[in-house]
This record gives structure tokens, sequence and C-alpha cells, in this order.
């Protein structure tokens, strides 16, 4: 029997680009299966009173946020580089990242997108962009552009964002064992762990 | 040559807690000297908008927060017992602080503050308590509050809340060596590393 997790993120958030990086390695060597579910921040800030990132409405922990996820990239050798504007929108990325999802290049294309976004400060709501990191993951874009306004996929990307917000999500990168929830790219490793000894495997 | 941080913490702040009661054993074993600097978040928060913690603010977050710290307490063997009212005024605690900072037992006096606060759920503002606390440890309270109440010691504390202010903290605990800011009790360590490297050790 193997762990399970939740990894719940937003393409807008900076944090979940490094733990969008990482977590298909970490979580294979420990034997946990992710479940990718990329949801949306924009109503749950709204609901808090926030119209933008709480990055940009206090200037002070921007700039933390910013400096920190330098170092973070440097120490994982991920390029980094600013999109303007911060935050972008995620809703197509999302909405595309659930067809991939059902097919076979899901997390292929939500490590794409995020390279392009905050590795080149590329415009991920620009369709024109999506369809070039589709073409680069050798897919047909217009069929699954096609696919991604369905109401089909659009609802996968409406419930997710709404058992976000059941769970008590408020940021992103989430990862979540049960109800049992783990924020921030570095506590990616803690949730593994956590997992892993709720299916019984053995800490190594 | 030893590494050298500065550990900027509120009385009030409940990630503080396991970062006080951490931080002199991995420090010492890293070869790397700490400067405790107890400060007030009350007026960064006033200044960013809040009356009160943003974890009281944000209930989600709150919520998180709570079983996050009991979490971390958890895996250190820390007691936690959450106040009421939260969060605590540690404006007397701080300036007590000082005191014990120019003196012998500063570190031992922080450590209770927190334990008896977070392990034990007192509350810090009552004079009694802090009373208390400094006979635990030995001390003869009424010349040390003499002390602390001094126009001496209350500039102190705004002199490391002004510092806090401009070096651009906007929570606590944070760990700062030279400009560059450490935030949360889960970058102590990261912070330690930098202060060493900064100074020329060798990492082992």
């Amino acid at each position: 029997m193997s762990g399970r997790l939740q990894f719940f993120f937003e393409f807008a958030s900076t944090y979940s680009y490094p733990a969008a990086m990482r977590i298909a390695d970490i979580a294979q060597a420990a034997g946990v299966r992710v479940q990718w579910r990329p949801f949306l921040l924009g109503p749950i800030f709204k609901s808090q009173g926030f119209d933008t990132s709480p990055f940009n409405i206090y200037p002070a922990k921007g700039r933390y946020m910013w400096r920190d996820l330098e170092r973070i990239c440097e120490d994982l050798g991920l390029p980094l580089r600013r999109p303007d504007p911060f935050p972008q929108n995620g809703l197509l990325a999302a909405r595309v990242a659930y067809v991939g999802l059902e097919r076979d290049f899901g997390e292929a294309f939500c490590r794409s997108v995020y390279r392009a976004e905050f590795g080149q400060g590329r415009q991920i709501a620009d369709t024109a962009v999506i369809r070039d990191l589709l073409v680069e993951l050798g897919q047909a874009p217009d069929q699954i552009l096609t696919r991604a306004h369905s109401e089909d996929i659009k609802g996968r990307l409406r419930a997710a964002t709404h058992e976000a917000e059941r769970l008590g999500i408020f940021g992103a990168p989430n990862f979540v064992v049960g109800d049992e929830l783990f924020w921030g790219n570095d506590r990616l490793e803690q949730a593994i762990s956590y997992a892993r000894a709720r299916s019984g495997i053995n800490q190594q």
C-alpha cells in the first residue's frame, strides 16, 4: 500500500513553482502517490478581502518573498525571472492542466507552465504561450484548448477550488493528507513523511 | 572568526516559541554567535492596518497555524497550551528581557517566558507571573522591574522595533545576517548556515 497526497497549487503562486518542480521525484522516492489539483486562489483571497496577492498588498512581505524565492531557486538550480504583471492570471493554464491530467501530459504541462512563468517571465494568460507549451510537449493545441473550455473541465477546476475552501486552504502550495494541511514549499518533505507514515510504510 | 546572527522575536508570537527553545543549541553547535533582540510586532502590524494578530483576522490561517504549531511542538517534545487571550501583550516581558540580556539571565528568562506562555498558557502581561519567573531564575524581581521601567531599557526595546522596521521585518521570528532576513522558525537552520558561510567557516 502506498501513501497518498493531494497537491493543491495555483499557477500564479510563486512558492508553488519550486514545489511543482520538486514533488514528483520526492514523492516517487518515498512511494507516495500524488494527485495534482490546480485551483484558483483568487476567489479565496477575495473572500478574505484581498483583490490581489498579499505580496502586493504588503510590500515588506513581497520584498521578502522575492528574495527568499531567489535563494530557494538558487539552491535548486532553477532559473528565476519575475513575471510582469505579478500575479499572472492562471485560469487558462489551470483548465488546460486538467485536460493534461485526464490524459498523460498533465504533470509535464504544469512544470512547463511554471518554467515559462517564473523561469522565463512569460505571460501564461496568453493563449499563444499556452499553445507553444503544448506543442513543445508534442500535443495538438486546438483540440486541447477546445476541451479546456468545456463545462466538464471548468467544473473540475471549480470543484478543486471549492474543495480547497472546504479544507481551509488559504494559500498555495498546500499538501493535503486526509484533512491534514501542510502549507508551503518548505513543508513538502514533512507532508511526504506524514503520508508515508499514515499508509503504514516504514520510515527508512 | 565566528558567524553572527540577530534573532528578532516577539513574546506574543507563536512561532517564536519553538525558535527560542531551539536557537541556542543549534547556533552553538555551528559556532554562530546570536544576539537576542526582542521587539514589538504591534506597531508594525498597526502600520499594515492590523489591530490584532493576522492569525485572528484570518480564521483559516489561524486554524492552520495552531495545528502546525501543535505538530512542531510534538516533534520537539515541547508542551503546548494555547494562551487566552491570544495574542498576549509582550511589552513587560520584552522590557524585562532587555534587563536580563545586559546581565547574564536574558536567554534563560526568554525561554521561561515562552514556556509559561505557550507551554502552560500563563498570562505573561501579568507582573505577578513575570515576578515568579524571575524568582525561579534566582533573580531579585523588585530591582529588575524597576530597571525594566527605566527610560534606558524602554529605549532599547524601541530601538529594536525601529531596527526591525528598517530591515523590512513584518513578522516573527526573524533571523538576520547582515541585511539578509530569514523569516520563520523553519528558516533557523538556513540562517545559521548562511551566517557560518558568510563568516568563512567551512561547512562540515
